[in-house]
């Protein structure tokens, strides 16, 4: 995809999917804009409806349109004519013949060698039938070509579910050639953590228990569940943002340094760490809380309740904020509680790390008139990319007054423009064949472990959503997490703050 | 002379010094327009001088007025109320009388109870017929009452002179009434290198040789030796600033964590460290570089050379520069080159620490396309005051590529306005008797045994200044002290630059 790099045919599923027209398209179409494909690269969009060519450019125009800014035209006349429309019923075995045939008279065109990244835009539900018939027609594991298939989450809605899709595509699919989609993982300052952590020497002698009082990882969301309803409704808070996003985040905080910095060495070190974060097996009912928003104002306007939105049935318990306290059981976290939050409909979006440093011995500074607060290293996720490192400082002109100042590095300051959104990245890594940003089979069926014993705690222990206001600033529900630990909640109205 | 402090009389001993006119007058200026002079606090200046009390307030008034921004008549006319004017030859005994006979009488009209702070302010060849006369007419040791002694640089030229000078006033006062001024520890900066180091937990456990590779102190000044050739043609960059300055600097850097924060901690700390200096025995002569400017530009503007200055001989050899490198004999420093450097006529004022960490192991990350830099915090004193953690990060957008970025605390950004001037905040020290900002007898005794040892060294190795341009950007001469090594300089150009 990159130029110099191996031709191949980008195969979308779903030719007419949300997925495809707000990431997907707005993606290839700021790549095209970049320079960043090659000649010997196309793409393959195949759906139900029976659309023409042109109809389905000029649709595509339109929903990327929105997507992008400032369409240039030319840019949008170069992307068009690598993609191609192929009317495709899913279910349909003999449509892939077509489809086949399609992609060979490309191949010749664009020079894209038989490779192929076959990229699951559709619902899941279609998922085995389409990989039976990519198989059924020899479209898999052909020799000198490499063909990769691209999932989108949910994987799954537990570890059961997870494991049979897994073997599904595993039957056509080596696991080098799957690459589960976690977004998150795209985003830049994420991708900065290791970096953080290991190309410095001044984090890693501190990471750790001696150091390190508690974290906390915190992912708001001003948006409610919008049109997805039906999925969500399903699935939750837990499922949809703390199985993957969240303890994805944890696991780079918290993992080993790798033997070698690679996608293998990655994955391994993440897996160990997932593993080694403590089940749900006893009851004390004080470490998870479960929220679902009621109406309320998101900013100015007013916005319905979770249960009044469309799709939603009026008695549903489904949870749209998860806040709990998880603990892992090695030798360098032991003792260290994360704290961990996630919830839709709060006032601020944004997403951070708050690593909390114990106390500096403060009898030392018997003069000084205030308490000394903790040190603290804060990344940030998005929108505001960056870190701060909260330290203690004089007070100038006083004579031993100690207060907490910043240390502040500010990456999309620098880098707003050149930053590449996630998806660009994460088809480019794909088309280059770079997993490290995608998530290994026994991450997720890890994750799926322990939110299983979450979900199944929370049966046993009765634990419902509370009703908290839409547009909400804090929540003492919430609060009392920490509190009881006599720990400060950090809140997600801090995280954007700057210095 | 803080409200709800002891009364005092302050007496000033050269009314019509510079040191008078430029720093003092205007720092009880300021400290006047900030209320922080209490109704119990006067000012006695002495002089050879024949004035009445209405012309040395006018002189003052205009020496002042040139010191302090927009003077506030209102503010002048509280301050001179409490200013009084006394002729005195200081060898003259009968005068003491007198001073001491209109001291008794202020203490009366602004019950300051028989405190005093004797101020030194005239030249050091004075000082013993001074305290010899002050304790003659009773006006030292007295009961219920305090009097402290408060002496500038230079104190003495060797240790052999310092001790001597020192016996003299411990002949009449404790130690613990000796306020010796280093004016350098009164910048906010150096009062926050304890806090920074001992009241956050990140610092001090890479506080050590297992981490740092080498520290560098900068000290680079634009002026030139000014009005006082006569003083420092005899003393050189090595005696006028490494002797105090920067040793006093280091030591702040070096210092292991005392019991207690107070000033008797402290002093006890840095006489230790300061001891631990290794002094200048072996003849290895590249770790000293000497140099003596010659004419040059100090911005457009032409600027003599070093022996064209009036009252410089034109055969002197005194260093107006001096770069060294210095080794710690403990646990915690063995093994960590202590590069500082101090000249005139460079291109830049400023003063700043760089402490320099090894770098992280690079081989984990190969696919980095440059070396990974070296973690540094950067300490900056003045003109900028401030700390920058400069650390690696990800390049945006780059799948691989790792840079430095920096963090960035500014205290003057912050603080700008309330930065009290050091003068202000060494008087108001004295009035408290807090001592933790001035010198101890051990520090000035053992920084003298290392500033010896290196004069004998330059002595026996024969190293003369080499002449270098006024307004110097760089000097290989100096660079040549890292790079020996395989180290890099750091420069004082870089010492202001922001993030």
């Amino acid at each position: 995809m990159l130029k110099a790099m191996d031709g191949c045919i980008l195969v979308i599923f779903g030719a007419y999917s949300d997925l495809t027209k707000r990431k997907l398209l707005p993606a290839l179409y700021n790549l095209q804009k970049s320079g960043k494909l090659s000649n010997n690269f196309a793409v393959v969009c195949a759906g139900r409806r029976n659309k023409s060519w042109e109809e389905y450019i000029k649709d595509m125009k339109a929903a990327a349109g929105n997507h992008v800014e400032n369409m240039d035209e030319t840019v949008w006349i170069e992307l068009r004519e690598r993609i191609y429309y192929s009317k495709l019923d899913f279910n349909d075995k003999t449509g892939y013949r077509k489809l086949n045939s399609t992609c060979g008279r490309i191949d010749k065109m664009h020079n894209t060698k038989g490779n192929r990244i076959f990229y699951m835009a559709s619902s899941a539900s279609f998922f085995e039938s389409i990989t039976d018939n990519l198989k059924r027609n020899n479209m898999i594991d052909n020799k000198n070509t490499w063909q990769r298939v691209v999932i989108e989450k949910p994987f799954g809605k537990d570890k059961e579910t997870a494991k049979g899709l897994n073997n599904k595509l595993r039957r056509y699919f080596k696991e080098k050639d799957i690459y589960r989609i976690d977004h998150y993982l795209a985003k830049e300052m994420i991708q900065n953590i290791l970096v953080l952590r290991f190309a410095n020497i001044l984090f890693e002698p501190v990471w750790c228990n001696t150091y390190i009082d508690n974290v906390q990882i915190i992912s708001a969301e001003v948006d409610g569940v919008g049109n997805r309803a039906g999925y969500y409704d399903s699935s939750g808070a837990l499922r949809d943002m703390i199985q993957n996003h969240i303890l994805q985040l944890l696991a780079l905080i918290t993992m080993e340094k790798p033997g070698i910095m690679d996608s293998a060495g990655i994955r391994k070190e993440k897996t160990r760490i997932l593993k080694s974060i403590k089940k749900f097996k006893e009851d004390k009912s004080n470490i998870i809380v479960l929220g679902q928003y009621g109406p309320g104002y998101t900013g100015a306007k007013y916005v319905k309740g979770y249960k009044e939105e469309q799709g939603v049935p009026s008695n549903s318990r489904t949870e749209t904020l998860a806040a709990l306290k998880l603990e892992i059981e090695n030798e360098r976290w032991e003792g260290v509680p994360f704290y961990i939050l996630t919830g839709k409909r709060l006032s601020q979006k944004t997403t951070c790390v708050i690593v909390n440093f114990k106390e500096a011995s403060a009898s030392l500074f018997k003069g000084n008139c205030n308490e000394l607060e903790n040190n603290a290293i804060i990344i940030s996720i998005q929108p505001k990319e960056g870190v701060i490192y909260r330290f203690n400082g004089r007070k100038a002109g006083s004579e031993n007054s100690i207060l907490p100042v910043n240390m502040d590095y500010c990456h999309n300051c620098t880098y707003e423009k050149n930053s590449p959104e996630s998806y660009e990245r994460l088809l480019e890594d794909a088309a280059k064949g770079n997993s490290s940003l995608f998530t290994g089979w026994e991450e997720v069926e890890s994750s799926w472990e322990l939110v299983d014993s979450i979900i199944e705690f929370n049966r046993r222990n009765c634990i419902l959503p509370f009703i908290y206001e839409s547009g909400s600033k804090g929540l003492k529900e919430v609060e009392k997490l920490t509190a009881q630990d006599n720990r400060i909640w950090y809140g997600w109205e801090n995280c954007n703050k700057n210095t």
